[in-house]
């Protein structure tokens, strides 16, 4: 066979082998999508008795990886083993050897992405990563081709499933956060360690990816400010429904001028924006473009077969470049690294929650504030509580600035008849 | 400038001038997308003298088609004047002189599309047209690129604005349909003569494009069985309310081995189902398919930017394959005309909505029939009217087949307790 193109892949767990059920099972369809056959030819594996579902020939498995790297029958290496310092490894010789690297790696993509890709162009080899960010859901390429001739405004994503299956329970079944993580651990949609998903730190590092493409600015994980979900209270889901809004952790990404702001944070969205339907374990991704206004784009946002299916997308893609002799160039352009916007210019309506002294002229003084503050609110809940003596109040701002607004809250905190600040997020979308 | 590539744009209307402006403001951000220059050599208009709001050196105006079909400097040719006798024409040529040809016209790609690809790809040419279906959503590239690894079992959308406009305003004002239409009309989402839209005409067209491109068969729109939303009543969506569902003009393409059903009507979606909050003008395209299950794209569906942004990421795919010197080779595959899948294939649940003689045993007949023709149901409402003698049953069934369903009607209709069968409505989306 002339037209043959030869396929490693470095791991086979779920993902890895969703990707060996694809190309069994569609061998017809990828001859003809592709003009060539799709060959496995090496599979690196820790253990090559173990027991699998998968029908292969374990003759192709190895626990060497440079029986895949350094294979002259391997021309695309699709790397599923995950973690950034073996595969950042295997990913620098593939490329070494001129071959083209499919990986769903965020961590990897997000820590070294743009090092990887200049490596990538230099060698004259694809890199491909559509299933790093919303798993199934053709984002990347949504961004990079579909988005391509407009200006990119806004990105904001639900693209960590398990928060979002955990703040949905929350939202719909008035369960505490301790008891809804559990049930997403029960159901495989948490893993036994959280924290990566909870802190924000997994949907932080697909957003360093999302931000690059979108605003071909670069930039670091650390400037990613990123609040979790641990302390998301069942008080303020109930607020927000009364309010008509939904709190969702929410990667966002606006551009002011040539500065970008970045963040991941638990944000209440408006019930009208088309974010705030997004259920349970569902990635989805709103873009805001000059031109194309708002688009979102919806699926799932793991699970092995909607990965292997968006890493099966790239892989016919570099399929497609090889033959066509074009391997290298589609790579994103990342122009500089990003310069962070200050929070003069970050803009929002918010929501703070606060305990007062329940004494006459308390409401006074706030209202006060606000306004020497320059801050108008929008709508104001006074609810006495049962603790004598004490009310619970909240705000919600009109837009101002994030530094407006985190003045304010430094006031509040000094003034008298404030016992504690609560909770405060920022909302997202057109309030009512 | 060596790396040039010359446009043509047939018509000046509102989505050719923001081709215009999307080419002037980001010269430079689509170089580097592109490695060439965009240079606009040729438009046809009817009038040259006529007042423009976009900035152009008149001189590049023409009323003849000629000078832009036999340009040699004209490399891509855009046709925006849409309808199918002069731009069948004019696109048939532009081919015939080996230019690549964009377009938005849905209606000439629904009828001749299969013909032009031929056409096309034996010219070595590219024909895209991403803008006819979806406007700015980059859904044709979703199917074409980001899912072609995956077998598309279920494509559903609701691809047409005026009439999603239409049925939203009568489901949160409680407007009727005339009303609701005028409204539209006032606000430019619907045309002096709004036939096409309203009676699914133009969701039609879409289908067709999209089920060619999902499904890769093509299928006629005579074989598409089309229903408009010029009966939608209030009550029925009052009811809708109550069982937890809203409708929506959707368009329906299923694959049933190898067999197809493809279908545009009014549907009630469950509120779960990712389609049921897409409001207004909006639109959005449901995909499911085998390995990713679930996914959506949603955005705007016209607008002269949105709709020039998609026909310019086509113009940038086609400025990348000239290049490259791969053009006509990214046709997508129509392997086969459609066969259409017989009505016992075609299972749903459904809403019907009947008028009946309120006398002792007419429920129990009714229950009768439906047990007769083993058709369970889920849901049963029924409320005495103010007419006389008269109530009113809604019945939501279970899965059954559309020839079960069909057959159930008609008997409905001759028993004697019937009064009328006032409506009646596919369901999508699991119900409660």
């Amino acid at each position: 066979m002339d037209n043959k193109i030869g396929i490693g892949i470095l791991g086979l767990g779920v993902v890895g082998s969703g990707i060996i059920e694809i190309i069994n099972k569609h061998k017809e369809m990828l001859y003809k999508k592709t003009n060539c056959y799709l060959s496995i030819e090496r599979i690196l594996v820790q253990d090559i008795e173990k027991n699998r579902h998968v029908k292969l020939n374990k003759d192709i498995l190895t626990t060497d990886a440079a029986d895949v790297l350094n294979n002259p029958h391997v021309d695309i290496v699709i790397e599923v083993i995950g973690g950034t310092d073996d595969a950042y490894l295997f990913i620098e010789q593939a490329l070494r050897n001129k071959k083209h690297v499919v990986t769903a790696n965020k961590d990897l993509i997000a820590l070294y992405g743009r090092e990887l890709h200049d490596f990538a162009k230099q060698q004259s080899c694809d890199l491909f990563y559509e299933a790093s960010v919303g798993g199934g859901i053709p984002i990347i390429r949504g961004l990079t081709d579909g988005l391509v001739a407009d200006e990119i405004e806004e990105v904001m994503g639900i693209i960590n499933g398990t928060t979002n299956y955990i703040l949905t329970k929350m939202d719909e079944e008035g369960v505490p956060f301790e008891k809804a993580l559990q049930d997403a651990q029960d159901l495989g949609f948490a893993e036994a360690d959280p924290t990566a998903d909870i802190e924000g730190l997994d949907a932080a590092r697909k957003m360093a990816i999302l931000t690059r493409l979108a605003f071909h600015m670069d930039i670091r994980l650390d400037d990613i400010k990123t609040r979790g979900i641990t302390n998301v209270s069942l008080t303020d889901l109930k607020y927000g429904k009364e309010l008509g809004l939904t709190m969702k952790l929410i990667g966002i990404a606006k551009a002011h001028g040539d500065t970008l702001q970045v963040n991941v944070e638990p944000v209440f969205i408006a019930n009208d924006h088309p974010l705030s339907s997004v259920k349970n374990e569902y990635n989805a991704v709103y873009v805001k473009g000059r031109a194309i206004g708002e688009t979102m784009f919806y699926g799932p946002g793991a699970g092995s077969l909607p990965t292997a299916t968006a890493i099966m997308a790239d892989v016919i893609h570099v399929a497609k470049n090889i033959q066509l002799g074009i391997t290298g160039k589609s790579v994103p352009m990342i122009e500089r690294s990003a310069r962070l916007s200050p929070h003069h210019l970050q803009t929002s309506s918010f929501y703070i929650r606060l305990h007062v002294h329940d004494q006459v002229g308390s409401f006074a003084h706030i209202s006060q504030l606000f306004q020497d503050m320059d801050m108008s609110f929008k709508r104001i809940i006074q609810t006495p509580m049962k603790k004598q003596q004490t009310a619970e109040i909240i705000v919600v701002t009109h837009q101002t600035s994030l530094e407006t607004f985190t003045n304010a809250k430094k006031k509040l905190q000094q003034m008298d008849v404030i016992k504690s600040i609560e909770s405060y997020y920022q909302i997202e979308g057109e309030t009512i």
